[in-house]
């Protein structure tokens, strides 16, 4: 998917809800434990109920990978729905992959090509040669880890260069030598504004993936009022626990629709 | 499997010798794809022919990743084999994981239980709270990427902090308070004597995992002479392309025990 794409969607939804998919088999509700496949049957249902609130949705693939080859099956069967019956939609694999360059070259073809996702999360540790093997594939974008929101962030991302700023703000600086706004975005824990104002002088355009919403603490006012970008949205903000399980009875769908729905409701204003 | 039990069979086969399973279907020979597993054919010929002169088995993720459902039965096939037939081999998922907590956990239950991996690779960049779920595994080790040798690895890892040296030294001092030398080792893409004697100063007893060498550069004695540890051998040095495809024909797996006992010859004198 372009820009252009992703942004009529976001338009026309009025949204920038990702919509997290970290299922956890021992989370969904005992009924679903009577399909063939429970953890399929528990995204799909997620996925019709929230799709007119969210514009992308992003499996976490630690969640289907632990599960050994039955996680995959469910994986692969939740991209082939979501690529057929809701094209419009973005997809990202939330695999924060980065290795050396052939290694690299094999990921971007299994998560781009095998099972047809918009993008992949990417972390930056390895340097350029890591990096650039997700880039060039044309409708297909690269999500560089820059600022994460868990505690351990601050261990060496926070960490002061003798030239420059903190390590995230040389990420940000170095990689966007590597790619243009049209094809590489960046996770971005922050929900605070003085971080994003920083990040924002540094990539005024560049889509941001902001999870720490919801569950993980932010707000999304604070992360619309001062992580957008000039030209358009820039932003996808995601939530996952908090919409799969809003409720873990029969009616877990309807109730992650509503929680999709407020925080849609909080993102319109905005766009 | 711990410490103890690893220098014992580095003693016994005077050896540091690690295998990279980069088994690439593409170029393994053309008479295995008449097996209804070719990869697994492949490995297993491998590590038959190998396993005198290697103290250690590292298949690279990625490569059976990028095959989907399959690529995962091959991996499931050749660590059920390395478990069964040779359980005095250390087996290291080279997957160089690094995500939060929760999903950090799951994938320490995936490749330590589910396949029996002795320890797992993981990146740094999101600080202790994702590696720290690695640990506390009896007899399973993590192994933390700090200096790789990629060239993309002086982007960020070489860059020098303001208090203190470079970043991967960084990555040294402060995870080396998460965890003893028996638990958790270090990826080391250094052949350079002067990385590896400032290494040594500040990790003078953990293991150290060296790829590097054969293909990618580097020579074996100037790992073994400034690498190892004080107490013990304190190495694993890595080959994997100049093993695996020394011979694209029938004898692949007799040439692939050639070039492991040329390393192992240039290893002994230091053990």
């Amino acid at each position: 998917m372009n820009r252009k794409a992703l942004v009529a969607q976001i338009r026309a939804k009025k949204s920038v809800l990702c919509v997290g998919l970290d299922t956890d088999p021992q989370k969904i509700p005992a009924h679903l434990h009577n399909e063939a496949d429970p953890v399929f049957a528990f995204n799909k249902a997620i996925i019709d109920e929230t799709h007119s609130y969210a514009v992308a949705y992003k499996p976490n693939l630690a969640f289907y990978e632990s599960e050994g080859l039955s996680g995959w099956r469910s994986l692969e069967r939740t991209m082939d729905y979501l690529n057929e019956k809701y094209p419009e939609v973005f997809t990202i694999a939330d695999a924060k992959r980065g290795d050396i360059g052939n290694t690299s070259q094999r990921y971007a073809k299994a998560f781009y090509e095998s099972f047809n996702f918009d993008s992949i999360t990417v972390a930056p540790y390895m340097g350029s040669d890591s990096v650039k093997p997700f880039l060039g594939y044309p409708e297909k974008w690269l999500i560089l880890l820059a600022l994460t929101s868990n505690p351990g962030g601050s261990d060496f991302q926070l960490k002061n260069l003798a030239h420059g700023g903190p390590l995230y703000q040389e990420v940000l600086n170095e990689s966007k030598k590597w790619a243009s706004d049209e094809e590489m975005m960046y996770v971005v824990g922050a929900t605070k504004a003085e971080f994003l104002r920083d990040i924002r002088r540094i990539v005024p355009n560049h889509f941001l993936l902001v999870p720490g919403v919801g569950a993980q603490g932010g707000t999304v006012d604070e992360v619309m009022e001062f992580g957008m970008a000039k030209e358009d949205a820039g932003l996808l903000i995601n939530s996952s626990r908090g919409i799969l399980y809003a409720d873990s009875g029969e009616a877990f769908a309807e109730a992650a629709a509503r929680e999709a729905r407020v925080l849609q409701e909080q993102m319109r204003k905005f766009l």
